[in-house]
């Protein structure tokens, strides 16, 4: 036995090696097609460079482009003229006319105390940023700070101040005899991250009469770190400008809801619309609201509630009250969606999509404008490498959305407007919102794509420290502990909400999704500081984390493109849904017995992954069983596959979505209204309502769909 | 039987219930004894006034008095002749010579960053607070701020960040790789409240060049509210002068450990006195400290670190360095104890002592002068009350004391010099410190004292409610939730550190204390800003709870010197030791079985405890078994129980003292170096050390303890 293991090890060895570390290293490619595909990523990974990622940063930061403005379609037909350029296919430029109020008048003026200015006049917010020095960029004119989708109004009322306006801040201030009916709200941004929109919502709720929220100093100002221009951090009157829309029901233009806002579309009244607040709601700087916080009197805030600012923060109500008047034009808009392909070779129709936003709240220099320039990069890399003859498998397509920042607007239209085609051959989408704040690697995606992800991140270096990106994830990981793993699940996140525009993919469509980011402290998120100059001084001085989020996403790209076999790996869900039903189980004991049937449907699952992977390692000659040939699976059976994989993730979409948000249809995603993951979420919401039969209901659609999974994959 | 009762009920009723309300509300009084000191009390009630408790502390703060100065022997000599002029007897000052340093050079300047002001000069800290708004008392020249018994020292280097300076602080910054060792702490003090003199030493073990203490907005500046002149919390210059002598080691002229400072009394050489730190202190305010704070780079701080400032905390070291140098004149100095006393009728040896010290850091607005002002109406009116024939029973002794503010310094050497009487003949000893900063009640005391403390609250009115200060302290204390007792046990923090002058006659005597104030935010402790407009402006603007204070504290005095047993309750100890002991068993379950043999010393000190209780109800006839008649007890049974009263206290301490502390000789409870609470103090430290050897010998000591307690109750 010695020397036959010998013999066999002398003749196979080096082939066997190579095939070895390619099955470990290149999911979905056998051992030939992952050295060809390693020489052209080489190629590929020269072609991104920072200096031009600088210089398409420069170009698209240069004026502010908010969604349906004149310099928003300029930047459109400038994308759409570099794409042609670059070699880029099928370039269109698709508009939607959608529900995009601007503001017409912004108001908050204090009414009490009564103290008056040298002029008599009443104290002011003035939504509006102050220049700082360097920083031209600072000192233009770009309109009063809003909050899309506020309601329009006019009322006179005490504030309150209610914290981070959560239910449990009301139910606290409720205890403590504070009554927010009929009074102004004034809460915080908060960290960790919570989506305004809840806030909007829960003031709603809670029968305020409108609502103000300010950037605490303690959140993103001056007791995270020194503020811009002196570092990355929020100065006293940046503003946080952002939709308010509870796009948690439904994303998308809020008249069109489920379906593309094309012309002659059907549109919904506005009073129809789940998705429009009904309470005024806007945005403060800290060194606005401070005036109305320290006019505050009443009981003290708690420990918790403390902001950073150099005071005692009372509740209130009053005697501070403010005089609030927001006027939205509430006007149908045009927006503009650039998207273009490089065709497949073999597998045109199967669709790998990336995709970012243009739109800006002003400048957008990291958000998203690090993105588009990444994007811009990708195009023009993979567009040089495809005039070079070298033409990926499967079709690319490349998108830049608009109004993200309204309600995830064009992609969601979009969306709805290719359903079909998405549904049936889109193989993954790869979203990048903001390239890079900084130097630190995050990722979150459905379980398939884990082990891609990691790959990819093995095979990318990162720009400070010469390691691959995922070594130094890794290695900064200290809280976490987890050690790597061949599915890449220590790398990538696994809980998905919602706050970009891969929404419409994963839970529109069950298209399987990656979002990620380099990112870094960054402190005037959607404020005027957010610019070109912000970016050089302090997220990406030498633009090198947008060269390497170009390469990132372009060997995902061109790895999904051009594998034998679409490289998702259903291995990964089984330990991933286990760890689900388990916290639920945790949370809610008495449901153990009604959940247990999805114990039964994920082993069925597990079975069929499993058996799936033998089935590609077969095909691929990737199995390293000594002795079984290396005869690489033919056309037919990888696209039986290919077929199988790519149906696979669609069958956790349940036709009639989760109870109450039927656009909503993914059975194991969804955000919760503060854009946070909220994982299985028709039965958490189920069991959170203390409804037995909806709970039954729902564990039958789960079992329904993981069967359905299962079942793609044993075809 | 119905009848036989119902005859009984006829006539006895009245008495009985009378007589049962004495005996749960006038504790060691007999039914007639109890009506005549009602009487007396409803009289003495009426005397205290706070029109003239105003009076005094505008003249004992007019000027600034700290130990050792000439106002502040002035205002001895005041206290004598008031006191004469009230009637009080056996007037006497009593001239200390003491360790008692004054700075001649206080130096902190910033000799790196290496900015310089418009003259060329390095930024330097004043030690030194603004004048304020409508406060002409800020505006005097008071000298430099300091911290009594800081080394002398002359160190330049760069400065680190410490967070409040325990050692956890110095192993998070060792385990951070920020290496102290020749470094200057920067610390703050600390909230809840932590004796400045455990910084020090901490930091000069840790091994400082030095440290610098400061007092953070978060925790008594406008983090907490408004701040003076606007409100009570400290403005920014404000500074927290204040002692770092090691006084939980051993308390007093350090120079005389154990003995009094009198003529021809030996003195130790400094360097080994062991209170005395052999590092530089120096404390700052937030205005000063920012400057080196914000100068500091590094890591960044922890969360619990982050203070009120508007900005990030860095720990460093460096790069901000100082240039320190402390120059202390260690000079010997004449301090002035006054006492006085209302002699007794019948038992004119056993004192009933009340006290409060005169010196001030400055004006001493809460501290101390609000006590003193209470004490002088105190003695006014006890004076007024003898003056009319109505004297007590026992000795009433006054004392001011002096020198406080330095290590408790005048109480300790007269307790040491009248150690003999005091541990023969004292019942009680009351103090007062700080007699209000606010409206809150607190009282700290051993167990046989709850009793009293508790009927004593009832009987006294809150100002602000007109209830009772005892159901005003119970309804306010929602977070204990605790239900009134009949021992006052609820009322009574039991638990008792150090950090004002009844620390003597606790630790070293063995006499039963309590120290007690009404208290409110207040945050500009030992700061010029503590001073007759801040108390007129905040503290206690109508002198009420001055007066309030004064009646409290006499109705106790009264009652300790009228009862017909003096009124300490050992029944109230073997709840709380055994509530000590389960602490250390929980804390420290290794040594379950070397604690055991305590448990059945408290039950033989339990069963003593009950059975002088059952004799003190016969010999008073307040036993509430209808048809015991009540013969109250002859003057030789009352005072046998007063005897084995006093005594018993005493049994608590144990001549060999603490391990390491042979001064603090109660065994019960010590102070740890934060001036908090260590209850069961040998057997805790042994048990922190891990040694088996010493737990067992202290066990074995407080067994001994206990059975001597025991004993006097049984004899």
């Amino acid at each position: 036995m010695k020397i036959a293991v010998a013999v066999v090890g002398a003749l196979g060895a080096g082939y066997l090696l190579t095939a070895a570390r390619a099955s470990t290293r290149m999911y979905g490619f056998s051992a030939p097609a992952a050295a060809r595909e390693q020489s052209l990523e080489r190629r590929f990974q020269l072609l991104p460079t920072p200096a031009k990622a600088r210089d398409a940063h420069a170009f698209l930061t240069a004026e502010p482009h908010v969604a349906g403005s004149p310099r928003d379609r300029v930047l459109a037909e400038w994308v759409r003229d570099r794409w042609r350029e670059y070699g880029l296919e099928q370039i269109e430029i698709t508009t939607h006319d959608v529900l995009l109020p601007y503001p017409t008048d912004m108001r908050v003026e204090m009414t009490s105390p009564g103290g008056r200015g040298e002029h008599g006049e009443r104290w002011r917010a003035s939504f509006k940023e102050e220049p700082v020095d360097g920083d031209p960029y600072s000192a233009r004119e770009v309109g009063p700070a809003y909050h899309a989708y506020s309601a329009s109004g006019d009322v006179t009322a005490p504030v309150v101040y209610a914290g981070s306006g959560n239910p449990a801040d009301y139910d606290w201030l409720a205890a403590h005899g504070v009554d927010i009916k009929g009074k102004i709200a004034l809460v915080r941004y908060s960290v960790p991250y919570s989506y305004r929109g809840y806030k909007a919502l829960t003031a709603e709720q809670r029968g305020a009469a409108g609502i103000l929220i300010y950037s605490d100093p303690a959140d993103d100002g001056f007791k995270k770190g020194k503020v811009y221009p002196n570092g990355p951090w929020g100065p006293e009157s940046h503003i946080q400008r952002g939709g308010v829309v509870y796009d948690f029901r439904v994303p998308g233009d809020p008249l069109t809801p489920g379906w593309a806002s094309l012309p002659g579309a059907k549109r919904i009244p506005a009073a129809d619309a789940l998705s429009l607040p009904k309470i005024m709601s806007a945005p403060l700087s800290w060194k606005d609201a401070r005036v109305i916080l320290s006019a505050l009197g009443g009981p003290d805030a708690p420990a918790a509630w403390q902001g950073g600012l150099p005071m005692k923060y009372h509740v209130g109500a009053g005697p501070a009250a403010v005089h609030m008047r927001v006027r939205m034009d509430d006007a149908i808009r045009p927006i503009w969606t650039v998207d273009a392909r490089i065709t497949g070779t073999t597998e045109p129709d199967q669709l790998v999509i990336v995709g970012n936003h243009r739109d800006a709240w002003v400048y957008g220099g990291v958000d998203p404008s690090s993105g588009t320039s990444s994007l811009m990069e990708l195009a023009r890399s993979l567009g040089t490498l495809a005039r070079q003859g070298a033409r990926p498998k499967r079709t690319i397509v490349f998108a830049s959305w608009d109004a993200e920042e309204f309600t995830l607007t064009s992609s969601t239209e979009w969306g709805e407007q290719h359903a079909r085609e998405l549904s049936d051959h889109a193989v993954a989408y790869l979203n990048v919102d903001s390239s890079a704040s900084g130097p630190n690697f995050g990722a979150a995606a459905v379980p398939a794509l884990n082990r891609l992800i990691a790959e990819a991140a093995d095979a990318v270096i990162d720009p400070d420290t010469g390691r691959s990106v995922a070594d130094v994830f890794r290695t900064s990981r200290h809280d976490v502990g987890a050690l790597p793993t061949a599915g890449g699940g220590d790398l990538v996140n696994n809980r998905l909400g919602s706050g970009s525009d891969y929404t419409v993919f994963l839970n529109f469509l069950g298209v399987p999704i990656v979002d990620m980011s380099f990112s870094g402290p960054y402190g005037v998120y959607h404020s005027i500081y957010d610019n070109h100059m912000w970016m050089t001084k302090f997220g990406d001085p030498g633009f090198r984390y947008h060269a390497a989020m170009t390469r990132l996403w372009g060997v995902m790209a061109l790895r999904l493109a051009n594998a034998n076999v679409v490289p998702l790996d259903y291995q990964a869900y089984p330990p991933r849904l286990r760890e689900f039903v388990r916290e639920l189980v945790t949370r809610a004991p008495a449901y153990r017995t009604a959940l247990a049937p999805i114990d039964a449907a994920i082993s069925r699952l597990e079975t069929a992954a499993n058996r799936m992977q033998r089935r590609i390692d077969t095909a691929l000659g990737t199995q390293r069983i000594v002795g079984t040939n290396s005869t690489a699976g033919t056309r037919s059976t990888t696209a039986s596959i290919d077929q199988a994989l790519i149906a696979a993730e669609r069958g956790f979409i349940d036709r009639d979505g989760i109870p109450d948000r039927p656009w909503y249809r993914h059975l194991i995603y969804a955000p919760k209204p503060t854009y946070a993951a909220e994982v299985l979420p028709g039965i958490a919401e189920a069991i959170e309502a203390g409804d037995r039969a909806r709970v039954a209901d729902q564990v039958s659609r789960l079992t329904a769909a993981l069967n359905r999974v299962a079942g793609a994959l044993e075809r």
